[in-house]
């Protein structure tokens, strides 16, 4: 027994010690690394692990593109962070989840993570991989429920980073809106929006207190698919910028070319969009508009009704705050400003969309920081 | 001021007597017709107005197929009807909006409408083409609202049709659910879907209660004009064809993709859909997927939304039965079992996805009979 207690006290101070510390989100579409990376280095005496911090600074710092798909978005690092009594900065990366093999043997050929017994990891992916993990670098994904590590990784990112928060100031008017901003320490309860290949909702109502509520199919992946097919476009970089050149209205039916005007029984403007590329249905009209145009109403398409079902959400749990989240919303101003535009007028003023600057990685954030803690 | 009352009079008696009696609902795609025909002709004394009738007789109830679009519903034929003291029968008939100006010709042509002076009319287009009946015909459209129309057309078809409702029994397996007569005699409250080129959600509380509560503009449109652009389908007909011989699971992208198997935690099934046309963004899925399988997950992906949101609906008007209607659930038993089985799962049995035979032309309906009411 005292053989035992002595060997997990082990474990766990090695465990505390060994570096690289790792978090990952293994997604439907993009795996989300966060990576710390210590500013203590010298302090460091296990000469190993110095090597191989040496190595991952090498290859993953002097970087911010890796293979095909790989990337690092240098814009969302944050500096002078202290975890666990080390202090560093943190690094977010990420690249397809169907560039995995090249990820892994990239890990292996490097020695990066030879010190690990065990890495935190989240998305589907955790389990999906697991295997290949095991076999290729000899390391266990322990898995955390995602939900619970994206509610670790957002308290933390935004208790550290003061302009973690905005939202869109004037949104009635979705020309004029302005990123502003936004105090989120009074922020319970909240619903939380997370937009990655899909949608999941949640009512957070404390740190400790939330649940799932509810979640849709058509989200960034549906996104990303119909404009490939509509497009051609083979990147979600090339979707958004097709998508900001173009204009839905050629797409959809809206409601003045239903009822020639306003509806105002319902208050329904006549630029208010009736039915989602209904005008597709006729060659005719096919033939008038451009690859932008269909980018665009695909956009539009999607993020209007992960608004609606959003606020249907809210309004089920008597909430007004919507935190949006999650990469569908990188680079990608146009649906947030859409979201808060339509949070804003649908509930005539009385919800409001809430963005945060790390967009899709609090995942795997929220792993790095539960590193250890398992044991 | 005597005067006034006993024209008044004449004149109701005049409407009263004006056939032939039709009801309009002009919608964003299609225009539904409901047209009474008297069977106790004999007994009319206007020798114009039996020409009329005659007339339409022979132009619209020898044939079921009128130009390129128009079509007379047999199937939904209501015979031994009766309507303020008429005895009859009900005709359906629908035609694309795009054709409003065919239909008028045909109408003035056959001077069908001579004896008119106002058509009870619903619908977009009851707005947007109000000129072209003036101009056309010498009509004036008397506009109903919408919701209006539709209620009044839904309690009449079920108080004389009693296989008016059905739904699906043992629809928790798809496959091997089956349609049953529904009794919908304690019927309220209910929540009405109307699934036309856009989405309708009304929660209805009594013949005179009812509530716009929500809408979507993902509607049959959608499904139309992403099918048109993603198969080349030309028509409804051929989409939902395509869509009955394909499969989503191609396209879509399953829990199982994403995860190698169920999601435990929130019980999502590995072969839920996670991210719809999730597979796509990848060049080589596409060239593996067929018209049909693109056609089979753009009615999935409408469908399921449109569960989703009369769900959200549903519970938070805590009402346990929706009611589908609308033209995009002709001959489409895929989306109607979908329906059930969706809302029959996600409630644990809690709710019930109800059905209505004449689809589409409820508002229509209404229409007629709303007619000489209004004086």
């Amino acid at each position: 027994m005292k053989k035992k207690k002595t060997k997990r006290r082990m474990l766990k101070s090695q465990l505390l010690k060994a570096m690289p510390w790792f978090g990952i989100d293994i997604g439907g579409t993009l795996t989300k690394l966060v990576y710390f990376e210590p500013k203590d280095i010298s302090s460091i005496k296990l000469d190993k692990e110095v090597e191989v911090l040496k190595t991952i600074k090498k290859y993953l710092m002097k970087k911010s593109a890796y293979g095909k798909t790989g990337h690092r978005d240098t814009h969302l690092q944050m500096d002078n962070i202290d975890i666990r009594k080390r202090s560093g900065s943190l690094h977010f990366i990420r690249f397809q989840t169907t560039d995995m093999c090249e990820f892994l043997s990239l890990v292996k050929r490097k020695s990066m993570a030879c010190l690990l017994k065990t890495i935190l990891a989240t998305g589907g992916g955790a389990f999906k991989f697991e295997d290949d993990f095991r076999k290729e670098l000899n390391l266990d994904l322990s898995k955390i429920d995602e939900v619970d590590a994206l509610i670790k990784g957002i308290f933390f990112a935004e208790d550290q980073n003061r302009s973690e928060c905005y939202y869109y100031e004037n949104c009635a008017n979705i020309t004029e809106c302005e990123k502003r901003a936004f105090d989120f320490s009074k922020s319970y309860p909240f619903i939380l929006v997370n937009i990655g290949s899909g949608v999941s909702i949640l009512a957070v109502h404390g740190s400790d207190n939330y649940e799932r509520v509810s979640g849709s199919s058509l989200g960034g992946g549906t996104f990303l698919g119909l404009c490939s097919l509509l497009t051609g476009s083979k990147t979600f970089e090339e979707a958004i910028e097709l998508a900001t050149a173009g204009d839905n209205k050629k797409v959809d039916k809206l409601v003045r070319d239903i009822y020639g005007g306003d509806y105002e029984r319902f208050q329904l403007k006549a630029d208010f969009i009736a039915s989602s590329f209904g005008q597709m249905h006729s060659s005719e009209k096919i033939s008038d508009v451009s690859r932008q145009d269909l980018a665009n109403a695909t956009l539009v398409t999607i993020t209007i009704n992960i608004a609606h079902i959003a606020r249907l959400c809210a309004l089920y749990a008597k909430i007004d705050k919507v935190v949006f989240i999650g990469n569908f919303l990188r680079i990608n101003s146009t649906s947030e400003k859409f979201l808060a535009h339509a949070m804003h007028v649908w509930s005539e003023g009385k919800m409001e969309a809430i963005f945060l600057h790390h967009e899709g990685y609090f995942g795997a954030l929220g792993c790095l920081l539960e590193m250890n803690k398992e044991i």
